[in-house]
């Protein structure tokens, strides 16, 4: 997905308000105390795919993408990082012909260690496909492409 | 309040945006040269109650509220800090049966000395309980949790 | 635009995520390998204003704008400061009568070198003075306001 032209016609404010929703639920899904992968995992599709500039492959369907997060959660805990949040913004929304959506945007990560300081781990610039299923979104395909990354 | 399910409804965009809106004219009152604590004050409920993980009990009602806020701001221009800015994101939002709604956001505060560079100042995990009254919004209740803290 | 008193009413839902939206636009147009400066010249009006306080003077009209902005580009890729990124949020919309809007928010700009760690170079209090040609918004009036500039 491309950057939308400055003259694209603004989405309805029903899909641009549900898709804000919907990213700050799944991310408040995978933070601190009340973290829950397997819902996190949910919120996409069975076969999903999730890839990105710093894996080797892209993690096909939804047990390897619980899989691969759940490797990551306990990396992040084994390195003592603390309160670990993401912070999405500047959502962009472009609705495909056939319903579904395509969306980018940005994200933050940061964590506080017990006692100790903030500190921003990485900005992603994030391109995801939703697709609508009984009334929820889901995403069917993500890609992240971490900043700094030696191409 | 926990965290939404992924199959959580979506609440309506009007409830969204409006509460969207209430949090950045609230969080616009307490920064910069124009900060209005005595405004601020005024969008809790005069018997609001605000706790968090880092004071030893919470405030109840609007004067404590107020003084509670007068005091670090005080606290805060005594360090020389600078411009403080707080932001808001990763918004969710709960209806309750009784017109009130819960929120769960993510609030990050951050300083910029006069000539210096901006320094993150900390994250935290932020729960209200919003009713209300002639048509806005007002904090009847609020919790946050910073980040960091040691339990 | 002085803060939006918080008995203020809320804009129309419509409004307000339109210009979410348009931002997301305008700032997606100036990061990273996608960077379009003239596109983003194009979401000012023609006679547009932008100032600051790290100015000397405001730019007029959208060609002295272009030429700010691409003297900025080029200083920033000059000093290897890598991965771009604009992050907006707190925004205030006060409808005019005329038809205009004026908007009050807050800008991070933030940059991640190859190999490196992100790094926040500043922040910005930012407003506008919105008008609407053709289905779309413009910016006919921008001031922006770095945090930590001397007086």
């Amino acid at each position: 997905m491309t950057v939308s032209p400055p003259d694209a016609p603004y989405v309805s404010v029903e899909l641009y308000a549900q898709v804000q929703e919907f990213y700050a639920r799944q991310m408040n899904l995978l933070d601190g105390s009340t973290a829950d992968p397997v819902a996190w995992s949910r919120t996409f599709t069975e076969d999903a795919v999730l890839g990105s500039n710093f894996q080797d492959a892209p993690d096909t369907g939804q047990p390897a993408i619980l899989r691969s997060m759940r490797e990551a959660l306990a990396h992040i805990a084994a390195q003592g990082t603390g309160d670990f949040r993401h912070w999405l913004a500047m959502l962009d929304v472009q609705p495909q012909a056939d319903g579904s959506v395509r969306t980018r945007y940005y994200g933050l990560a940061m964590a506080t260690p017990p006692g100790g300081s903030l500190r921003i781990r990485g900005h992603v610039l994030c391109h995801d496909e939703l697709v609508r299923r009984a009334g929820r979104w889901l995403v069917r395909r993500r890609h992240l492409e971490a900043d700094g990354v030696p191409a």
